[in-house]
């Protein structure tokens, strides 16, 4: 059996690319790998999605999934080991076997790099953050810190600056590996207190109220008492299968056009894998719209 | 009193705009005209908006104006008449006075062309749609018509002919005015059958249930049962005030890059008014969610 789309990845970019590649008729079929609901699923609370009031991220997607699986889209839990994806027939091997199909969607999202720290993972969503975009409001009028050094850092600051009381943002070199006009723009900001040569070294109450942090050069301690602690110390796509294969950027992220189709006709890619300027659930959403279409615009 | 960002249009791509704006610290207003909610408002039913399963277009927009205003975004209804958008200090003129501000986000969408014929407008959600890929899925294993002959037209045909039982394609002429592989497909599909020279003169029916269609050559009229028309003859982006300052198509469609922005710094355009590769309630929103940020981003 031969499929005429295949989507690699389960969060809101799949599912939505699901929703509308079988509403329009494809026969369609979505590896979410062993953990459905990406990114999106570990959020507390989205209250910025457009059309739905408040909903904890797991719900949200949940909802997309059953909607991709109402129109037809088969669902499954297996796990994308490889892919060949040259030539009109494309091979996706899975740990359940092999299927062929006659267009890919990549939709397989992206993790935030971990600081390492002990209570970290359990304290997401109460305290611990990785998108001021997104939490951020949920701080309003209080202090907040923010870890890291690169252009997303110093954006979410200012971003955070607009919002909260105070931002501390936190980072382990004096230089800033970011664009120079962001650099001016986060001196200028009075709201935010720059803590230099410094890491985040423990994580304090529960839900947080304050962190630890190191001088690197002097070994000193302070404790910084805030809200939350967003963390900005990069991303990584899961790409990895794709090497070699699709057109990456060097921070492992696919290159595409408005359309969502790379480098290989009748493959796309949708949400955080891909280049793109906003990592919200809406524009993962709508990036999975346009690939479904183009894919049977393809077909047809 | 200067507001950071103007949204002009009420639809998702505005008040999505509006979301994102305030939650991020944005002074905002956004102004919907007399009729808020753009077309998405009367949609009758949409299904396959990503994490709502069924619901109305009115609504789906209700609840994006009422999570926009949560946020601190001011709604006026007042329509807006001209704009000088040259300059830092941007003027919005309405009917109940002018308004200053540092950015715009243009959200004015666009009206579908009428064929005119007199229950054209009381049929639509009845048998009567201006879009395949949000309506075809109602109309399943049933028989349809599509009513045009350009790109839109014939790659809607194409869409429908995988959904649908059979595909009417009604069009004025002989020769379509489209790419030469939309009309090579068409010809070639056998569920789609060309109904040439002649238009839709009598909508039978209420739910529609067959069409009078009339040769302009021979004169001579026949009937044609079908469960729905899809009207196809073109669209109209409301961007008469525009013209002139924003860099426009010869379709009027505004043009931006992936960063919403346009030809003039400081203005952004959002949903069915630009030039986009699909035009959905989903895509719009990402527009406004990343028109915002782009405006966040140009103000810090």
């Amino acid at each position: 059996m031969k499929y005429d789309v295949i989507i690699i990845g389960g969060g809101p970019a799949g599912f939505t690319a699901g929703i509308y590649a079988a509403r329009g008729g494809l026969r369609t079929i979505l590896f979410t790998g062993s953990q459905p609901g990406g990114q999106a699923a570990l959020t507390h609370k989205i209250e910025n999605y457009s059309g739905v009031v408040d909903v904890e991220g797991f719900t949200l997607v949940s909802t997309m999934m059953e909607q991709a699986g109402n129109f037809g889209c088969e669902i499954s839990f297996a796990s994308v080991l490889d892919v060949k994806l040259a030539g009109e027939e494309k091979v996706v091997i899975t740990d359940e076997g092999e299927y062929i199909t006659s267009t890919v969607i990549v939709a397989t999202g992206a993790k935030n790099r971990r600081m390492g720290l002990e209570n970290e993972e359990s304290l997401i969503g109460k305290g611990i953050s990785f998108c001021a975009t997104c939490d951020g409001s949920f701080f309003k009028d209080r202090p907040v810190a923010i870890n890291g050094g690169g252009d997303s850092a110093l954006t979410e600051a200012l971003y955070l600056s607009n919002i909260c009381s105070k931002v501390y943002l936190i980072h382990r070199r004096q230089g800033f590996r970011a664009a120079q006009i962001l650099v001016d723009r986060v001196r200028a900001n009075k709201k935010i207190s720059l803590v230099l040569d410094s890491t985040v070294t423990a994580l304090n109450g529960d839900p947080l109220n304050s962190l630890e942090v190191t001088n690197k050069v002097t070994g000193e301690k302070q404790n910084i008492a805030v809200d939350a602690l967003f963390v900005a110390i990069g991303n990584i796509p899961n790409t990895d299968i794709f090497k070699g294969q699709l057109d990456l950027n060097e921070g492992g992220y696919i290159r595409t056009n408005e359309k969502m189709e790379t480098n290989i006709e009748g493959v796309y890619a949708a949400g955080d894998v891909r280049i793109t300027p906003m990592r919200q659930v809406i524009t993962a959403c709508a990036d999975g719209a346009i690939a479904a279409n183009s894919a049977i615009e393809y077909l047809s």
